[in-house]
């Protein structure tokens, strides 16, 4: 394989990547060049060192060569792939997000994605998305993108219309949380050990943190007719406020049950394909209250912990041992591979809609299944769900797409239209208004 | 003009039939006979004499004959309209309709078209009106039908699922009221008399009681633009509790200042083209409470006056001047003599969607312009909305049409899925499936 | 009402300029200027002693002043109505348009709208149509646009490329004589005098000069049930080749007795709605020959004819009792009339598809009946006619948006691709190159 | 992997059976049983002597039990796949398709697809593919269905009609040889040895014998980009009568140099993606005579051969040789064992339009990529091919659309409408119909 040469926007970050650094020690088939880019120089910096330790410990030496770049525009040039992965303003930001819209009633369990939260970063996140496409057109137009950051669909969507032949995609990690669950309950119902998740075909089709399975099988047993099967026992969705507790009391902020996904496909029709916490920010019924949100066992990550947390990463020192790379569950290298000429792969993409989520309008950037091929990823046709379903994403996907012209347009009057018409939004107009206000000024980037 | 036989289901009201035969009286144009039908015969038969009566008060005597019929079947044969006005089960069931929800928080304005009344409405009128269509697919295919029933949408939705060919369409007033609106606007705007409303071009989108004006203008001025004028004005929307107030007072339910029309103007884009009290029904942002409706000078009209006008109406005593016609604002007979070859007509109709509203399926029922003429109605192109109103009305017929399609499966559990997506469903799940199953219980036809 | 100014484009032509003005000397509802433009500025001058002599014969005197200019922006200024009427390209032209065609075997009937001649005049007349448009913008955005000119759908379609905000429609009489064909029907059918056309109400569908009706009534009788019977007479299509004989020794050129008209309505179950010599050029199947062509009682226009009558044109002196107007068929100032607020028109106009040709993408010209109203356009919805006749009208819809992009991008070769998809090229592919390099080159504008 | 139980419709055939059979036992990983069924049971019971020599020369005895059914449903009861590759009506019938239609100048080369004979072969095949989905709606409704029979696409639509479930899709091997010529390609342009065609990436999209490429890649260069480039070689399209000539003298019926599926490209922008003997059937151009079509090397089967090789094949005594498997291109078997959950495949199907062809109505068989895997089929997305391109697909899926709607209803005079329509259909109107009326006499079963 020809060399890469790979630029991660956000470089400076200790999660992603840390641990794309680490995929790519671990795979042996690649080799080029990684540029750490981050608005923060000195993260990338001091990136370049715990990445230039991964290649040590994982025998990677050699393979690829890791450097930082202050400007944009020279990490660009000449890269094959680039990688973003960046926090959309100081994590200072996300307080408004989160604390100004609970002052009012509205709680949200993640607010990156949806609701006054989703709005307010995705209004801080396009128009950097779209410098980035401007300047990816200008430097290395036919290089892959992979997006990781949220709001996922509106970071995509902006990279498109900042620059229209922008080969982006969006990249996810919730569906295989939703395929290792049904692989879970495929152990249970066949006494087999648990299959890998890549064993359990799922059809799948949605925007993302709001996707839906329609169909399942693991050979060839249909799992929805099973998942059915499972709705009937009358225990299933009995109170779980006692496990929301202790997963309280651990700090096990992202674990879940899957009740709210499951309780889709007893409503609806179709499996919620993304954990707990992000499906129930789609819908107004289940953030009623902490109380209303734990019998479902499911608990809101607080914002305190997330601004403890982000300080950890900040001075995090990582030890040989958590630098020494296994297969990771992420797909980011296979996904490069497979555009360099590798194995072609299956799997969920976030990519504008031509067609294959048939109740959305052409040019939305939808998830669904798509096929990786050398230079090519060509979207499947996702079957169609519910009606009802169907009802509740292109809700979803208007209100995206009515923030991403509001802040294109720089109109918040018209952001207040979305700001409205998003499903938690059920307060009064008046009250609304007063929390939208108070949020742009709360919530903006100021450089 | 050629003789019409005009059958009217539900001739026994006192409110719609009695207007329609003082307009059929008033007009010269037209004579046959007309058959009034009812469940209850007896209220089918009073009206006879009232009938008579009118003719008489008219001098139309000779020029209508009017019978009634204890038989659907005999009613129809032969008939060239039909006439659609019923109260789809007792009054007394409405009281589940609006009370039950009001227990749990979910005020409604009407109740007769959408939100848990409007659902439960639907539950018991669908059944009612594919029946009506079957009636008519066997005894007067080629008739015409005039929907006057709410649900609107529904109940001509159902006339076309029960008799796919049947030549229906359904007709509304408020639309009406909206372009009185603009013509009280005109009058104060350009310092002339009131215009008639027929005056005022309006174009129009959406479904019955969720209509919406993308463009009106009178000799050649752009009422819109004037609109946005107003809205300028930092008063317009200032608090009108003192108005409801009286309005209570004076048992003035119809009453409204289209301050939720405009408001969706101001928010959305597009202005609202009913009466707010239907407006509101669609959205959660305004009938949080009566203290929030209040302020918009907006009210709702108390289930015990309905019971009481119900009583009223069956015991009313008509005096001849009562009975005597003047030309009302009501198109029935205007649309019959249309349909008869007289003068064509371009208003305000609720028909299949062809393509006329862009953004919903084809066959979906919608409240657009149309041309009605000799035997042939055909929609006229709706102006595109703005997204945020395209997606609460998709938003709104969408859960129309699971309503449609769970009443004609009979299956109360894809209902609940309509149920729970309607805008007006901001309870938690367990709440709101707690209501569902009170509801059915409480507002089922009991035959 | 208001005074208009209009601008004709194309003000030196004899025909479409003299009728207009005509039309509107007999009219008594309007008043203002008309602005003479062409690019033969004799022409317009010339023109401008006729109109002035127009008024005085029909006592419109001070009612219309008839001005000329020279140059095109200062014609636009101001304008409130443009009439776009002209030859693109010398008549000379056209003798390539449609004798090198007739070399390798292809007739045309015409040759202005289809075939390779109409994509030929269409070569010569998009970018002069653009050009309009762009000066439009620029002087009179707001102006209302009428154009008359062939290829009518390109030439519409040009002017809405040119300036996508343009308010333009393209305006033609072919339907006019379907509609009086259909009067000669009733008359026969029904032993009356022959009605007005406007008492035949056609439901219509395509693009111009292949357009459809696909149902049409009269006093609410079915004469697409009463054409259908006639279908069954054996003696319908009897040879007419006499006939055609006698129409081509008395020059009768534009006679037809609709019997391709006919011909469409038994094969593929719609009406023609143009003149048998516009239909015929859409299909393969009737301009084989001359002989083929006599046999529906069709002739060809000659060329010679043509050259003759435009000499003649050009010499023509008009005689006071000429200038006479009576109310023509044409309805351009019953267009302007009700655009400036006076009575609704509903007529079949060209106008962009929003919709109302559901079988065709949005954005292409399209003929269907719409309203004209104060300021405003609204297309009817057409009822969709057999896939037979949506496949026909798609093909060649195909070909002019491929013409139009092709012109647009000045790209021949791309032009070819519509040269030979065009249902009249049967022609062997490396032939039918040859043609349209010999074209290319004979039929091009040469300023 | 389970057991299959295979029926094959059509299992008297010496070509596609015999295939098939070889693909089977050389495959390791199936075993069940193989049912021949055919209408003519002596054939179905000769090819069981031949499969059981086949499991033998293969050393697959064991893994497949072979017998034969006298009775569709019997035949069909418990089936897990079903294999149709049937000659709809004795080879004789075929004389009426060719050989009347040449009398009027029409030229075929093929005929079982388009065109008069391919119309005429419809007519036959789609009753019949009706009753087999019936009878399998009724015996096997969960099996897998794949259709190898002419004319591919109304074969598959009318299983698709009659019976909506069916698990069907059609399989052609046209798509390979445009991949082998790419190959090809490739070793000449790179200078490598010739890859194997699934090497060859392609993005497809049309329908079966009518499909084009629109992107193809190999190793990460485009090959598009290559092919044109070679378009430029102002000898590409030289005069290849010669090369003809030797092809006839050889009876090489079926080589050709993709001259006409390059003219494609050349001409429109895609390149043509079956046989040129296919492609050059769909439009007028080249296919005027025998001379033209050997200018591009394609020569047109004879239908005294096709007479001549129905009775060898009939004949026929197979060697052992001819009956030891080795992996054929085709891919029946690795179907299957995707549907059964073995390794998935990418490939070339054709399957009813979900939205993958984006230009053709939904519901309409299409080809295109799709994916295959266990029980499950679902189409990828196809990129768009030019308007040209689209235009002409359209076209021909149209007239197949309408002959299915014809042939179903029984309704000849709907028939004469595609019939017309046809793209080869360059007839005067009456001389089609003659031809049209001349062939149903000749053409029609006869049980």
């Amino acid at each position: 394989m020809k060399a890469e040469r790979i630029c991660i926007i956000g470089g400076g970050g200790r999660l992603w990547t840390i641990q794309f650094l680490k995929d790519l020690a671990y795979n042996r088939d690649t080799h080029g060049t990684v540029v750490l880019y981050d608005r923060d120089g000195e993260a990338a910096r001091n990136n370049v060192a715990v990445a230039r330790r991964i290649m040590a410990v994982n025998g990677a030496v050699g393979r690829f060569t890791v450097t930082s770049e202050e400007e944009l525009g020279k990490a660009l040039d000449g890269c094959t792939l680039i990688i973003i992965s960046i926090e959309p303003g100081s994590t200072e930001l996300r307080r408004g997000d989160l604390l100004l819209s609970e002052e009012y009633g509205i709680l949200q369990s993640v607010g990156d994605t949806t609701g006054p939260g989703g709005i307010m970063r995705a209004r801080r996140a396009i128009p950097l998305f779209v410098e980035f496409a401007a300047a990816i057109a200008r430097h290395c137009p036919e290089a892959w993108v992979i997006n990781y950051t949220n709001p996922m669909t509106l970071c995509t969507a902006a990279l498109h219309a900042g620059f229209p032949a922008v080969k982006a995609l969006g990249c996810c990690h919730e569906v295989f949380h939703t395929q290792d669950f049904l692989a879970e309950r495929v152990s249970a119902w066949f006494s087999v050990p648990r299959p890998d998740r890549r064993q359990i075909t799922v059809d799948l089709t949605g925007i993302n943190h709001f996707t839906f399975v329609t169909a399942a099988t693991w050979e060839g047993h249909d799992l929805m007719a099973r998942l059915r099967e499972d709705l009937q026992d009358p225990h299933l969705f009995d109170d779980r406020t006692a496990v929301a507790k202790k997963r309280l009391a651990g700090e096990q902020w992202f674990d879940c049950d899957q009740l709210i996904a499951l309780s889709f496909l007893r409503d609806f029709g179709a499996l919620g394909a993304a954990g707990d916490r992000h499906l129930a920010e789609f819908v107004p019924w289940y953030l009623q209250s902490d109380e209303e949100l734990h019998r479902y066992g499911v608990i809101r990550t607080p914002y305190s912990w997330r601004e403890r947390q982000a300080a950890e990463k900040r001075a995090k020192v990582f030890t040989d041992s958590e630098l020494k790379a296994e297969k990771s569950d992420e797909e980011g290298v296979d996904i490069m591979c497979a555009l360099a000429g590798g194995p072609s792969l299956r799997t969920n993409i976030n990519r504008p809609n031509e067609g294959q989520v048939s109740y959305l309008p052409k040019g939305r950037i939808v998830e669904s299944n798509g096929v990786i091929m050398r230079d090519s990823i060509r979207p499947i046709m996702a079957g169609d769900p519910p009606l009802a379903i169907q009802n509740l994403v292109r809700h979803a996907s208007d209100v995206q797409q009515m923030t991403l012209d509001a802040v294109r347009a720089g109109d918040d009057e018209l952001l207040f239209s979305a700001f409205l018409s998003d499903p938690l939004m059920t307060l009064s107009r008046s009250r609304a208004r007063e929390l939208f206000d108070r949020m742009l000024d709360a919530c903006s980037l100021k450089y």
